[in-house]
């Protein structure tokens, strides 16, 4: 191979400091998700293509990327479709399993297959890479990881409170404050459908409504007509277009707003339940926010659906998400299982943190100390110390050669180790270690128990 | 679907406490190998299908998993292959991407790809699944992980010393005492090959010394005979049919043995550089055996081999291996890089140290209470609490419904939480909450901040 070799477009190599600031962020989702009471699962990366296929719409299947099966592949092919060349309807003689595509269907699977093993309600957690052949631009990726957080088996609204507690205590901790937990209910969408009567107009409706900052009450409407919602419909729904206040008056007015939708009303009433538990409970850093346009996954979630914007002084998108599904499990044969669950987004949120400057500085992973190596005898008794201080924990290591003296220290610096220890033939005779402040220059000799204590 | 759901055969679900004892190992490997200094990249799960292919022979080729090209796939598929059906062939024209077979080629690629980024010599870890389309069988999987320390840029044998012991360290660790790690050296091989006058013939003369305890040397000897080896030649190493002692008085009978193989006299004092200095500096709990049948990577490694046999007590092959190789870079252009390096078997470590009873009792992530939910207004008292518990660390959890007391208490014992949280309205009058040790029974009152502080 004569080229400069390269990776597959969408994917990504990570270096020593990308790894350690990735598992910085993955360490805190990951203790956070434990001190919830989360238990960490893990699945397999590819699947049998039917748990997989047919879970994400027409544009989902197209997304999952396929392998290839071993062997005599075509042997077994269908000769019609060969002939055709029909790749859609051949994929599915030529391979049978799928690399995963998110971690809520492989969850499920993992739920109905080990069912009689799993003490219910089962809160799980799962932080592992899945793969999408979209087209890859900035910041999104054909490889990356989700870090999901669900409870499955139990319809209980305190759920919904942690998550949201969940949401605010991993975003403390990871310094982002001011971010904003945005809530809404799937069942209040579909009351405010009810009230402008038409499903499906639905999307149209949020879509317009959520430019009422951009383009005031009049464009919205504008957009709405232009849609084909009736005027008659808009008059129903006209608070909506003044929804402001705190979020107890929010409640209020959607309270009077589904009067008539019986399903509206329970919406309302689990969104009150939510809120006024988190908000009597206290969040530590993020602000909570009932946003009526918020409406992801929108065939998907039941009840409560969960989104989540960095702090406002970054222009990015959600960094987090998710909602309530009544019935998880469903697609592989176990009803009545609910389930609630949220989502982080690593790579986002590691932009954020980046941008605001977050990562602490002690987050790289670095040797405190490098040897330097003079020669044979001098190796030996720096060896000696170093496998003494690796014993007590402490990161060090010799430079593996006898190089120029100033190659060695130019080493150092540019693996940004912070200390160098020198030990010739001097400090040998004396039993003693010279250690290099690399930063202030400084140098001090000191006895092997003196070097552990001071690197310690 | 109706049946109940499966994953593809050799790939393995993990439960919570599966994934607890595997993040267990992977801990102490990880922290020893940062210890040594080694830094941590990751790379894609799927290369571009001309990094991997011809990199492991052709029975690796098969091996490797390929990903069907997204959309029209067939479009571009050679006619003539499509109508043979020439599985083989018609590959490189429908995938051009494959899944990591290995974490040693991703990082040859990745040391060209980034040379100029990289400071050498480079000491890189890497923790990450490779897939494999191998017969499943007993301890063999399609998709596991590999746990590799390398080092490249550096021909000093100083490195060779300290993976040494880095296999001491991590094993010590893990209480895994009386490990064997073998070493041998490519070039004693080579000079042992002069020797009986046949290279091709080397691999079958250590099979067949390999079977020394176990057949005699007369059997041996019989079995060499038989596969072509000269009676002359097997008269020249006739020391190897009581190759016995220390290791000292092991290479000094290689060196008289070897003393007209230039090669072979190199490998012999590499072989006694590594083993001097690993005896001087002595070994936490591992044994070191210089074993001149141990040949594995025949045709990749070209100084030291290492593997490493688990402690007697278990009946179990190598839990891991590795060695140097001169051109590990070779293949992609970059030429004169020596590299070595060392792997560790995570899956049959984990056997090796659930046979010995060896995992920590406090391995398992488990919630620390649970605090029993008695309806709406004790479920607001204990979240109150859950949440100020939760900021100090401590994992704890409420059921989230008000389900019968007896069955909250079953969920505590089925999922081995070691204490409850009672709070009813006697509590909550007195601001106070009962601690029950599930295990003694045993049930304490206490405020908050005594909550919190036995917990802690």
């Amino acid at each position: 191979m004569a080229s400069k070799p390269s990776i597959p477009k969408g994917t990504r190599d990570f270096s020593p400091s990308e790894v350690a600031k990735r598992q910085y962020i993955m360490q805190i989702i990951k203790s956070n998700f434990e001190k919830f009471g989360f238990q960490p699962i893990e699945t397999p990366s590819f699947e049998n293509s039917d748990t997989l296929m047919g879970k994400y719409g027409e544009e989902g299947d197209r997304l999952i990327f396929k392998i290839l099966n071993s062997g005599d592949y075509l042997a077994k092919a269908n000769p019609e479709l060969l002939e055709n060349k029909d790749s859609l309807r051949l994929t599915s003689s030529i391979s049978e399993k799928a690399l995963r595509y998110d971690l809520t269907v492989p969850f499920a699977r993992y739920v109905v297959q080990h069912q009689n093993e799993i003490e219910f309600p089962f809160k799980r957690y799962q932080i592992q890479p899945v793969w999408r052949a979209d087209r890859p631009q900035k910041g999104r990726f054909r490889e990356f990881y989700q870090c999901d957080a669900d409870v499955v088996g139990s319809t209980s609204l305190w759920q919904e409170v942690e998550l949201v507690q969940l949401y605010d205590s991993v975003f403390s901790e990871l310094g982002l404050h001011g971010t904003t937990i945005k809530i809404n209910n799937r069942k209040v969408l579909s009351g405010i459908a009810e009230v402008i009567g038409a499903s499906d107009k639905l999307i149209d409706f949020t879509v317009a409504l959520d430019k009422l900052d951009k383009i005031g009450e009049e464009g919205v409407k504008k957009e709405m007509l232009e849609k084909g919602i009736s005027a008659a419909a808009l008059e129903k729904v006209q608070p909506l277009f003044s929804f402001s206040g705190t979020i107890s008056e929010k409640i209020e007015q959607l309270s009077k707003l589904l009067s008539h939708s019986v399903e509206g009303l329970k919406g309302v009433e689990e969104l009150q339940f939510i809120c006024k538990n988190i908000t009597d409970l206290g969040l530590q850093s993020a602000i909570l926010d009932l946003d009526v346009t918020l409406a992801r996954g929108l065939n998907y979630y039941t009840g409560a659906i969960f989104e989540v914007a960095p702090p406002k002084e970054v222009s990015m998108g959600s960094i987090g998400g998710g909602g309530r599904y009544d019935d998880l499990t469903g697609i592989f044969g176990l009803k009545n299982m609910s389930g609630v669950g949220i989502s982080f987004g690593l790579d986002r949120i590691y932009l954020v943190v980046e941008e605001l400057d977050l990562f602490p500085e002690t987050v790289r992973v670095t040797t405190k100390a490098l040897f330097i190596n003079y020669g044979m005898d001098e190796a030996q008794y720096a060896m000696k110390a170093i496998s003494f201080l690796r014993k007590a924990g402490i990161k060090v290591e010799m430079y593996p050669d006898a190089a120029k003296v100033g190659k060695q220290f130019g080493h150092a610096d540019k693996r940004k180790i912070p200390f160098a220890v020198i030990a010739g033939t001097d400090e040998i005779s004396q039993e003693k270690y010279a250690l290099k402040n690399l930063i202030s220059g400084e140098q001090i000799l000191l006895t092997l128990e003196e070097l552990k204590e001071t690197l310690l």
